[in-house]
C-alpha cells in the first residue's frame, strides 16, 4: 500500500530540514505542494534541491487571498491527482513550509483524500519555535500557558481570545498588524512585545512592536508577535 | 567572542534532529545538558552520538520533581561552568529535548549567563508538533486559537483557562491526567481528545482519553493531550 507522506520543511532555512526530512525527499517519486499562481513554492525553494531530478511534480497553484475558492479548487484537484498516484502504487510527498499540522496547508488536504489512505507525517520545525529562537526569548515559562492566535480572527475575537492570556504568539500578522496590536495593548500584554519577520530567513528581522506599528510597508504574513504578561 | 548554543534535538526520534544541530553538535568543543541523579539524559541519548569524543561534558544533574531546589542548583552550577567556559574562549552547546524555548529547559539557564553572552538559539521539532504527527490530526484550523497547556497548573487554573477554547495541547500530563481529563470534560472538549504517550520513541501509543485514564499505571510525564472542540 502507498503511502502520502506529509513532510514538515522548516520555516525557511534550508539547514532547518531534519534528517527524517531530506531522507524522504531524496527518494521521492512523487512530490506535491502549494504554489502561487505563477508556480513559486516556498516550501519547493526550501527543499527542492534534496529531490530527485526524476521525481514528478503536482503543484497546487492558488491565490493567497482571503476568498477561499481559488485555494479549494487547487486543494481538490491536487487531492485528484494525489489519490491517482497513491491508487497505482506511488507514494506520494506533501511538501509543508514549518510543520504541517500547526496552522500548515497539510490540514486542508487530509479531508480530501481517500480515508483508507496510510498517512505518514514528518513533524518539523515550527515558525512557533523559530521566532522564539530569533528573540531568544522562552515562548512560556513554568505553568504559564502559551495561546497561538491567528490574526486573521475578528478583532473581537481576538480580544476576547486575549483576555488574562499569560503568553501569546501572534501567527500571519499581516495586514492586521494594527488590529493585533491594540488588542494587545487593550489586554495588557503589549509591553515588551516584539515582532519577528521571516524568521530564519536571510532578510530575518525582529522589532520592538511599536517600531513594526511605523514601518511604512506593514509587515509581511510571515510575521509573528511575541507578548508576555509582565509578572505581577 | 564564544557563543552559547540552546540546540533543540527533537522530541525522541535521532531522524528528527534538523541538519543545523547536526552540523553545531559534530563540532562541539564543550556540551552541557540536563540530566538525572544517575547522569542519565535524554537529550544525550537522542543526540550523543553526533558529538565529538573529546567534546567535554558539563552534567546538570538534577532530581525530577515539583520542589525547584534540586534544579535550581544544577542550573546554578551549570551556569557557572558555562560562563567559564565562554570566558575562557570556548562556545558551549546545551542540548535540549525537543525545542529549547517551549517549555524547554534552556529557559532556565537564560537568566543565569552573563548579560552580555552571545546566545544562538536552533529551532527544534517540539513535542506539539510532533504528538499531531503521531495521531496525524490538525492542532488547530483556519482562524482556531490553540491553547499550549501546562498540566502543572492547580484545577482551578486549569478550568479557568480551558473556558471558551477551541482548541488545546496539554503538556506534561502524567501525574495530572485524572484533574486534566475532568478539566476538559467540564470544558466541553473532551469529545474525540486523544493522549500521546512518548511520541517519536519506539513505543510510542495513541490513546483515546477515556483509555489513557483506565491505564493502571498512568501514563508518563512526556505525554500530551491533544483536543478540539466539535464543530458547532
Amino acid at each position: 500500500m502507498a503511502t502520502l507522506y506529509g513532510v514538515g520543511v522548516g520555516p525557511g532555512d534550508p539547514e532547518l530540514l531534519t534528517l527524517k526530512a531530506v531522507r524522504i525527499l531524496s527518494s521521492a517519486q512523487v512530490v506535491a505542494y502549494p504554489a502561487n499562481p505563477r508556480g513559486d513554492s516556498v516550501a519547493l525553494s526550501i527543499a527542492g534541491h534534496h529531490l530527485p531530478a526524476t521525481a514528478e511534480h503536482i503543484v497546487m497553484a492558488m491565490d493567497f487571498v482571503p476568498d477561499r475558492r481559488s485555494a479549494n479548487a487547487a486543494y481538490d484537484s491536487g487531492a485528484e491527482q494525489i489519490a491517482a498516484r497513491l491508487a497505482a502504487g506511488q507514494d506520494v510527498v506533501v511538501l509543508c513550509e514549518g510543520d504541517p499540522l500547526l496552522f500548515g496547508s497539510f490540514a486542508y488536504l487530509l479531508p480530501r483524500v481517500p480515508t483508507a489512505t496510510r498517512i505518514e507525517v514528518v513533524p518539523g520545525v515550527s515558525s512557533l519555535t523559530t521566532c522564539a529562537a530569533a528573540a531568544v526569548r522562552p515562548l512560556a515559562l513554568g505553568s504559564e500557558p502559551l495561546l497561538c492566535l491567528p490574526a486573521t480572527l475578528p478583532a473581537a475575537d481576538l480580544a476576547r481570545a486575549l483576555d488574562g492570556v499569560a503568553a501569546v504568539a501572534v501567527f500571519k500578522v499581516g495586514r492586521h498588524l494594527a488590529t493585533v496590536a491594540a488588542a494587545l495593548q487593550q489586554a495588557g500584554l503589549a509591553e515588551g512585545a516584539v515582532c519577528v519577520i521571516r524568521a530564519s530567513h536571510p532578510d530575518q528581522q525582529i522589532l520592538p512592536l511599536p517600531e513594526a506599528l511605523h514601518r511604512p510597508d506593514g509587515v509581511p504574513y510571515f510575521s509573528m508577535i511575541l507578548a508576555r504578561r509582565p509578572s505581577p
